[in-house]
């Protein structure tokens, strides 16, 4: 259920029978020569509809731009400063928990966010409470990063080993595929290395320093559509999991 | 070409030969019982695509919530404060000049966007003079209204005359209805009354108070699917013209 | 009744009988060769003063400085950031609001404050709602760009005609020679060209290169203070209008 | 000379032979029940005008609302929350440093604007050290508090002894009686006591338990215009002299 | 070597020799009926200073209090919004790089602070690249959470198991009996339950909820601080390590 | 009785007798050849800590950057823009009303500080008033500047009469000595010339340049720890007071 294609009288209804909403939240970034820009707010988006769409349950707008300050030496990467996403995330559950929302699952598409989600969690949570808002003491948040779901990184390692990498990963890449199977792109030579290098970074011109084509890690050659369909299945089970255990309980 | 499905060499490429793009800005906020909540920013980003293609021009992420305070008191509104707007204008903007991008057309799907969108606009300019930016003086703004095109608002004068509205229009409503044929909302009852009230407001609770039902002066049981997809075409042909217009000028 | 010649106890007393406030919001910036720097504040003012006083309502301190980025390539301008703006007028209802105003008529001088000033009213809307202020809900905005109202426009045009150009513009500174009569500059040859251009504009620079001597599309030679006198008694009772209609409204 | 009331061609050759300017910055404030609240305004304006007259120095437009927190719980008094009275005072300066303005005096019509008057001085000594501006280690800025110049503190311990006070003082409501004769409030009652209190203060609330007319140990009804013209002659004097110590040294 | 022990002229030789500093970071927060509130500040201090003196590396002062929102409902507990740590952060850095220092090495004494302490690396990083600072492209940031180190780990296993907890632990609390031993609480009755519980938890008033004395999961009656001196020759060795690395990569 | 060497339970039980609580605030920051970067911060750490032992005072963990921009180009010198520092000063402050603390005495080691420190009391007075916060008009604020009590000064003056200038202070270098004796710098040659100049400055250049090696006016060669350790006693009787009076007046 996607509150973009639901009117104000459904969310008032649906705030009747729950108070819970999947937020995903991803980032407009380089993912190497074959990887799209849009991967990570993409596949967020498409594991959170899912799993709202069988759960029953709210799936709010996605936050599309991320924390990617370290991919900005590659054209078309896109960054909110941190101290941006923290206002963006505040604003974004402030409304919600003005309508009555209090339980907010983010399904995450990029490990650069997670530091400034968490702060985020943090700045609200002041805020409330100074505030002495109804929502304060009763607004709960968690985060299913699919990419490291138990599942998820289990059918990675059996299906690509150590060229799953950790940036343009294959997982991802497969995922792209199998919901985008018209944009894969076309490389005119093989990625070379097959494997990318990966090092420890410290901002945006170190960061390309040493990953010159943007991978980190992975061979994404060995990515699929086919590969990316079970992936989906898997991480939307995951995501499902994580947001019945967010709202049940007490 | 959507910014997130295009490698990062592909933007390089891109930038080779143009520095326009298009954003798509819209809003999550109620429009009435038969309108859905994300109308502005899908209607924005259809549009921004739409053009994109026939354009070849670059289309970036959609900017999908927006400055709708007065809409809050309808649940499953959202919106930024107009701060925060300007900080995600500006670092959007701001990731983009960093790679080259100069010129950006934005296509605005919500009508109390505009302000802040200016505000942000200014924001910008006088922050990358005064650093000394290399964009500095070379950045140009520019946005289409989709709903308030010349053909477009000829086209809703002679479908709905008066009943178009303001809000919960009849034109876009029936875009959403091309546009996402299977969530056309099924009403229990038709709206009542059948035009809606419109009426100048201060603040979300006058909002509410002198438009019950969240429209503002429109009849939206006019639209369609067919006239969707007319203005569909109309609205790409008028963004396509501002785009050209902003990206060729000297 | 101006708050600044009143005492407390004064105010106290209006505040039994009215909640209303007229603000002048202006700007300090070029107006070209034969225009005052201050021309934008010093009307806004005076026509603020003007209602102020045949109407018997309080009139805040003038907010002098505007949203003037792009005029800053001339010597002199001056701007707030349109975040120190918003800062401003949030500031400046907030202290008014503790005190029991309610309604606040801006009457504005610069059409470059628009935008801002807007997106100022929504971030008080929100922060008034969300703090649960006694005032959120009962806050009500209005704005009157003096030169726009009806009438003066009627004058402009039939005084002017298409000289009356936009920036600049004869209106504004035939008010300027009303109000300071001692202070009509003096210039060594006439303006060149008589009518200045008119052209769509992108930043500062930008404006400075297709509007060389600042002004836009204006011969001001046709100002006078005859016209300017007739101009500031049209200009008040527009605001007048817009006081009443605000202040009376339910 | 007042920025105001000059053209952007009168700036330009002015900057030509000087880079000073004067800043009136004053507040809006209670100043008891025949102070009139515009007081620190609108003196320090008048000593900044009158000074910039005889010395031919530029005169910016009023800063006319200050920190004033402490005087909130008076109707009527306006106050900048700091972070706000620091940004404003940034910007105003930043503009005028764009076009080559380097000496900055600031004359004082309020003693609780002196602490944030000064913290925005280094915020902006920080800003443009950081970002490498052209104006870094040559902006200068001083600040003549116009009631406590050592000739108009002589005069007014000569003329008023300790029923002076420290707010809503003799000295000041002098002054306006000279500047707005018309505008003297009139009294139903002498002032009870004739000398008001003189208590050490926290905060809003506790200044008015402690001092409950709004004065803090005046007698203000020993003031006259007459003391007003003598004061205002002594401050302009003071002022020049401040102006001339800022503008000559190397 | 401390920095605030040590003369601007010592400053200025070391950077000749170095550009890396160790800063220590910590919080100020409850640590159950047992554990002194600067904890995690202090023992952070120790491991920083002790690692400096033997490396003969420059060590900043402290960052004392830390992101701690979710121990707000316990007395004494002290913290910054993320928000403003990432202010905090963003100073201290900048004004080091401004002299010279590039590699910073944070020694951190508690859990919560990571996530906003990488969102302000990448906040920093962000603005030095749009300023075009010098230090753009060279700062590099580490940071050694004392408690996770390996060999600490490996301590903690033998020396505690299960009952090292996760809050208010057996180690840290050691690490203070090891440096403060004068100021060990004395508690009227055993801690009850012996080991804490150990749950997620959401917001201030939950962690409560959760956790009604403070701790987590841990039995800080087997701390000594015998255990805390081997400890501190361990954190300080992990720490001695994770500076070289971080300081020797080129 | 450090609040950083306490159990939230002793929190809870000071609570119950006092809401006074003791702020140790300094500077990290030049203090010419011989003295220490640290001085600011550590000197009145001790004071406060000296004091609350003596009172049975609770004393918060201690401040130790302050606004130092003006020390900014001298190597170490560290700095908080004064928005960071207020930023610093609220969360600080709220964190401990939160749990019903109420008068703060901030005893302070560096003049740059009094500024920002005054500025950061508004700010909060206003949170509090506006949030409705239970704070609000029951917080008080004092600030004891150590080296400016009656008696510090007259000890000063008999001791080292003009030659304590007013930065690297003979006093505060006695202090130090006397509190960490094992740091005395020792200098290759004497300080020259021996007494400092002492000038206006404006801004970090302009200090430089007037006070070459960072002292300004001091021949802090008379400095010695048996000075300072009767400027401790001295020192930590006058913040005694301080705090006497700030926590029993009604
Ligand atoms: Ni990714
Ligand atoms: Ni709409
Ligand atoms: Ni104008
Ligand atoms: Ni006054
Ligand atoms: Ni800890
Ligand atoms: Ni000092």
């Amino acid at each position: 259920m996607r509150l973009q294609l639901r009117t104000w009288p459904d969310v008032e209804g649906y705030l009747g029978t729950s108070t819970g909403i999947i937020v995903p939240i991803g980032s407009t970034e380089q993912h190497g020569p074959s990887g799209l820009i849009g991967t990570d707010a993409l596949c967020a988006e498409a594991i959170a509809i899912g799993a709202g769409e069988r759960l029953g349950a709210m799936v709010g707008p996605t936050i599309n731009i991320g924390m990617a300050v370290h991919h900005m030496a590659f054209a078309g990467s896109m960054t909110y400063r941190p101290s941006t996403l923290i206002a963006v995330i505040r604003d974004y559950v402030m409304a919600l928990t003005a309508h009555g929302f209090r339980r907010f699952l983010f399904v995450n598409g990029h490990g650069g966010n997670i530091p400034t989600l968490q702060s985020a969690w943090y700045e609200i949570h002041a805020e409330l409470r100074q505030s002495g808002d109804a929502a304060a003491g009763a607004v709960r948040f968690g985060v299913q990063n699919w990419w490291s779901g138990a599942q998820v990184k289990a059918y990675a390692d059996e299906a690509f080993g150590a060229a799953e990498g950790s940036h343009a990963t294959c997982t991802e890449i497969s995922l792209m595929q199998f919901l985008y199977p018209d944009h894969a792109p076309v490389l005119a030579a093989p990625l070379d290395p097959a494997v990318a290098p990966h090092h420890t970074f410290h901002g945006p011109e170190h960061y390309r320093a040493v990953h010159p084509d943007g991978r980190i890690g992975s061979d994404p050659s060995l990515a699929s559509a086919d590969h990316g369909g079970r992936l989906f299945d898997i991480a939307v089970m995951e995501a499902m999991a994580a947001y019945e255990k967010l709202t049940t309980a007490e």
